[in-house]
């Protein structure tokens, strides 16, 4: 089963990089961004179950929290999204609320959050205020091997309530993620320390601390 | 004949799909989203008479409801566009009523009620506040293979008048469609439950729930 | 000579299509639509003559009004184009008249009537409110087979100010239509009524309506 | 002489076409027309002088009023420009002074003027309020045999100042062309009425009517 | 060294074309113009010193101020970019002080001075309205033998102010030129009459002029 | 060490031009301007360690300041990014402090700092205004050689937000080294002054002098 993980993660991720250079400094930050989201996912009740957490870098990635569903999801709903999103920006909440600072570790978090609200307002007709329809033409045009994927058909008023709208779904999961990494911080303390002593943990030691159980 | 709509329906949305593994959770959501676009398209007046509705996933779609016209129809009016779109929406509203929440089934629906509602505005003259003209000229343009099908020829002032125009016939058929599932919410659950529990069902037997005949 | 326009004719819209299968109230709005362009064009002063009108299809077109000019035009006046549009959207205004909905039918009219007034604001001075100049560059370009029309040369206000004159022209030109509709409904309902009899009219066949003779 | 000013104009406008079927009420209209740049153009004081019209259509062109410097001009002033503008709108204020109905026989005036009055404003400074500077890059870029002669690059608020002051050094040389047409109605009626006899007039037959010299 | 010094003209400016037809009203303007320059370089302190101005047009120039800086600047400053733009506007205001007209004649020096101006303002940090940063990527692309030089990232808020500080820029040098022009409006004279005399001052003819030495 | 210092720069900067001819005025603003991103640089916490300062000129800079972290940065935090700009900036600062001119030498760090301001609100999502979100597309399109950097996906509205959070962040550092400029200034007068001496300063003398040591 290890194996099988091992294999699956190197595809996704690349290969370990045990041996690159970090600083205490910036493993304690790494050790912090990845507790943010595993705390975030674990007590939101529509994200998927933290399966593995890691400061271990790995390809591009300085540490990593796998989460992955216990079944195939066809359809995706609006709460599930919400909940989603608060998962994605636990790290850069947590960064901000433990060391008043933040980082560029948080921008590939940042990116697919952006991307994921943009979706729910402009493809799912998530948004009450912009309503039942979708925004932009989705067809795509491969121009010299690259995908332009949408062509703007609508006015600067509209442009305007979709980004408004896409703003407000990001600041209400920042909150949510605020809110939950307050009032857990002694859990986000714990799991981060115990991170930065063993640098991986796996789905039952996260829980055991989640659960208060001593290590 | 059942030979031959298997023949249609496989060209028009691909070969069943009996085996996809779909949770009761989303066989739920499902039912409920096509027993909307059912009810709703066989209250209103114009829509077209519903052939059969089944939750039996063909292709890219989970489910669907077949509806064919009457004859052909060489010229479509208002107010059949009017109803057309009520009932393309039914399944998002049914979702919205039953679950408070909504899902990305709904996007291929949005999409399509988005661009009837821009043809009815931009090509056909169908907006009061717009008047009898047209807007962008649909010349197109086969460009590397692709056809860029508009190109803007108005003031941001009228893209933003054709936005509202827009939202405003979306949000009228939306309200349409919730009026009609509100007053039939024991037929919208009636053909929702017996399609969780068959999975298909053809003409009459839809026919036969909408007037209240025990199975 | 029968034979001669019946040569012209096929060039113009393509052959004639008896066969083609339409509903009989699809038959009547069609009616409808090329009597109202009809009625309007000949009620105005500088509107060419009708010299026939039909409902049987012919190409793309479900029916439709053939006018010609007595001479050839070498200039075009303001009060001639002002007529000509009224012409045009005689069709759409008889629907909405008739039948208090409006169909699909027009929408070639409502093009030309667009691309008619879109001239005479920006290539012929025609406006009182943006005065005797010219908006835009016409030199085309060939560009992979496709003539890019125009190349925007004004500002945001002016392209504003255009859509507004385009607007207030058309509106202009759809009151005028109404009103000679209205007016002259006997007549309206007379041809479209003989219309569906014998599906084509010719100028004397018109005109004995026009002038209240019993057929 | 003449054989080498009807090599001239053969290489300009193209070859007579005295055949060209025109009826009396646009030779009237064209007449008028011509007329009226000629009248403008001897009026103002910086406009070249006037050494042939007529109403003979040559190429494209209806009728034209052939006005040649005395000398080569290296330099040209904003007087200049201003009262060159009021000559080519001569043609249209003259059909609308005396029809009270305007044609599209002066689209191309039309176009010369609008294209004049922008590069007085965006490439020699001459608008007070924009200044003395340039507006708009005028580099080129032959592409695909055509030229882009410009790329903007300046803001939708300078765009709409640009436009303002095209406009108002438009109407301004309207109305300069409507006064003189106006205060000397009677030349432009009879030279527009000998032009109609004779179709064309020289420089001194031209002369000779603006002095009152009876033909 | 007189040859050296052709040879340079040469290679900026062409050939000299005594023979060239010029009016005289003409030269007036153009000794003018160039008297223009030349007075306001030499008066403003950091203009670089006149070397020759000539009313012999060469190649495109219908004559021309040469002035050349006493050793090669590595940085150039705000200051003296200032004075450079009311040198660069000197011969368009001499023409509107002494004529009240102006010509097409300074086109070229509108072009440089708005180039100078938009420079200072998005690639030197040189407004302090708009602050010490850049605008516009300036990165260049050759595309099909020609650069487009700049890819606009800024929002049309900023685009405006920069056209303003641009304007203001401008206003300000052209202002700073009349001022120098009116107070010495007799060594223009001077100097313009001694061009049409002789039409090539060197420099020590023009510094005796500018000491009210009698020639 | 020295020759594989040498190496480094060659390589980051290109060949050293002791040859260069700049005047004893360009000589002293070069040195101020190296001597205020060394004075800032040295004095804010997160900027790292100076190593070299020198106005011997080497490749297309006049002088340059070298700074080198300790150790490698995996995360750059907002106040890191912070510091930067500031130091970024004290050149043109000291430029406008003691000469109250300014001058083209500083635009190679104003690029930068625009630069770096525009990524830390559109890519960091370091703007509490804008929020912990991205902006534009970053995908790259190859395109004939060139890298188009970013599709603009947002509003007008949000453009302008941007450009205001991009200002507001470069006016901070602006004063924050203008700030350590005016308390320092003394120091700044000694490095620059030393600078003009010896036209290079390793670590140590740079040190000595921040430090008060007589040379």
């Amino acid at each position: 089963m290890e194996e099988f993980q091992e294999a699956i993660e190197r595809v996704i991720a690349g290969p370990e990089r045990k041996s690159r250079l970090i600083s205490e400094e910036e493993k304690e930050i790494i050790a912090y961004h990845e507790a943010g989201h595993a705390v975030v996912q674990t007590t939101l009740p529509k994200c998927d179950p933290v399966r593995k957490i890691t400061i271990v870098s790995r390809g591009m990635a300085l540490g990593y929290t796998m989460a992955l569903p216990e079944d195939d999801h066809l359809l995706q709903s609006r709460n599930r999204f919400r909940d989603q999103m608060a998962g994605m920006l636990g790290g850069r909440v947590a960064e901000q609320i433990m060391f008043g600072d933040i980082t560029t570790g948080a921008s590939n978090d940042l990116e697919r959050v952006t991307d994921l609200a943009r979706k729910m307002v402009k493809r799912y007709g998530m948004s009450e205020k912009l309503g039942a329809m979708t925004f932009g033409q989705k067809e795509e045009l491969i121009f010299l091997g690259r995908e332009i994927s949408e062509q703007r058909d609508y006015s600067e008023a509209v442009a305007r309530d979709i980004d408004e709208e896409v703003r407000e779904l990001i600041n209400e999961a920042y909150e949510r993620a605020e809110k939950v990494l307050t009032e857990q911080r002694d859990k986000l303390v714990a799991v981060a320390t115990r991170l930065i002593e063993i640098e991986t943990l796996d789905s039952d030691e996260f829980e055991a601390i989640m659960q208060g159980v001593p290590a």
